[in-house]
């Protein structure tokens, strides 16, 4: 079939544009023995893909020039030469930025069938995936919050943050979040139900920020699970309690390559802090765990989560350059079907 | 008796000098029920104290002003009147920059007395003191080392670094040390055991370090014991293997209120790193296998250090700015008696 997908055309020097992307019309191959063809319905759009943009060394292999963009997507089998699919299977897997795929369906990790009966399936790119098992594994297993203690989360209406903060609620944390406007504020408050929420972009200098989080978090910060880094990382740094963790999860403020530096790093001896850096698919022995509480979150309604949707494959690039410069409002998918 | 002791007269506001201190004689108190007197025969200095000296959030509190500096003695009871201490006795305590102290013999941590037939005195100060259990908990329970894997430390001729270095060795790792000047270094190969030194001193910039760094540690590196902190840790970081670990001890490179920011914390995030900042006194329930490994070490032979000795207490301040500028070789001790 044919076959629509976005291309990596460029990589950036400085901040990433539109135009480092290309649109191409391929034709998808003929299945062989053990493939299944999926028509993607949603495509997933998440932050860490501007660093696979960069080369150089980071987590993993850098995006390759002229080929479609990775990223998680959700579809509907349309053939099978694989036992365990059978068209109509509703799926996620990474089957990046084009309409269709062709997949070994039985390699590890490649496809997976979900249950659309009582989670959406574009929540399966979300709350109940790859973004909510990030916030489930940075906040219990990094973190591990204990009742009582305060926890920090910036970008808290995404994805992620949003997740990390109803979490560390669930587990009798007092939850603050950090995003960028009223509306968001407002909406991890009132939604979402964090107790506190700072618009950073009401508060842009050190001592502005710093007063703003002594009020939202007056007893300190126990955990702090990081999405932005930069300024917003210091702040918070020099607020951390004595034997505070630090789950490093993004350096969204920093991707486009500008220096970042960390600018007191002896508060991490000082308070005897403990970071760990880490993406979530070096943890695929948590996803069972966390997937139940997520699903079973989102089923009953008890989890909350918003998304931004853009409507076509065409518009992904535009959406994605939207979502790093914050103009998404929680998960930012696109819509293909 | 007449007690001279050194006081800290003032604070520094930036580089400590022999200026900040006071030279003072009082007369101890007499004993009270429980309480023993200690005639120091040796002075511990040690990096930690200059952190001291500054007001504002560490992880002590300050030194405060006209009273006698912190710091680890090593002595022998004079009087008591306290069941379990006689005269004779030899102790190790934190009696300070004094001749003597009177000290709650009975209080949990402040006095213990030592067995010295087998292990000399001052030893308790250093390989066998706070500055080998420091190395201990920070390699064996944070940096958790692998046979094989390369264990980097700066100051690696001080009484921390030296015996990081042959812990990491007696586990089957590559150890790589970091000092300043070739005496010191060949002395870290020659005498400790270390598999490379490199001489900071010749490696002022980055691309020089880093060149040092990749010819000592060609594998790169998976454990990180950091005393110092500024451009050795900016080098160190850019060379960590993925899932490597960093103990946080020090860093004595910014103890004077310098700017010392890391530059690149997004390496933090894409090699996993752990980083975890501690203080020894957090971790009371790992000094008896610490000490057991380190006495038995010393005992044998084949722990090794090296000390530099100040004669008399008038000479305290001058050896403590002497160490904090690196003109020490190994554990710095003042000789009281």
């Amino acid at each position: 079939m044919k076959n629509r997908r976005i291309v990596l055309a460029a990589r950036p020097t400085g901040a990433a544009g539109t135009e480092h992307f290309r649109l191409e019309t391929v034709e998808t191959p003929p299945l062989a023995e053990g493939q299944v063809l999926v028509r993607h319905h949603w495509l997933s759009l998440d932050p860490y893909m501007r660093m696979r943009m960069n080369e150089g060394k980071s987590y993993a292999q850098p995006q390759k020039l002229g080929e479609a963009m990775i990223g998680g997507t959700a579809g509907v089998v349309l053939e099978s030469r694989h036992a365990s699919y059978a068209p109509g299977d509703t799926v996620v897997g990474s089957g990046g930025w084009q309409e269709a795929s062709v997949v070994d369906a039985g390699a590890s990790g490649v496809l997976r069938k979900v249950d659309v009966s009582r989670v959406p399936l574009a929540a399966y790119l979300g709350a109940v995936g790859m973004p909510g098992v990030t916030a489930w594994v940075g906040l219990v297993k990094l973190i591990e919050p204990k009742a009582g203690e305060t926890v920090l989360v910036d970008a808290a209406s995404g994805a992620v943050g949003g997740t990390v903060g109803q979490l560390a609620k669930a587990r009798g944390c007092r939850a603050v979040g950090i995003a960028g406007g009223p509306d968001k504020c407002a909406y991890v408050v009132n939604e979402l139900g964090f107790d506190a929420c700072i618009d950073h972009r009401a508060h842009r200098d050190f001592a502005s920020l710093a007063a703003a989080l002594d009020a939202a978090a007056p007893a300190g910060i126990d955990g702090l699970f990081e999405n932005v880094g930069g300024l917003i990382l210091d702040v918070a740094l020099s607020r951390m309690n004595a034997f505070g963790r630090i789950a490093l999860c993004g350096m969204i403020a920093g991707y486009d390559g500008g220096p970042m530096p960390i600018s007191e790093p002896r508060l991490l001896l000082t308070q005897r802090l403990r970071l760990q850096g880490f993406i979530v698919s070096d943890h695929l022995k948590e996803w069972p765990a966390a997937l139940a509480e997520l699903g079973a979150g989102v089923a009953d309604g008890r989890l909350k989560y918003r998304e931004t949707v853009a409507e076509g494959l065409e518009n992904a690039p535009a959406a994605f350059i939207g979502l790093l410069a914050g103009r998404n409002f929680g998960k930012q998918l696109v819509k293909l079907v």
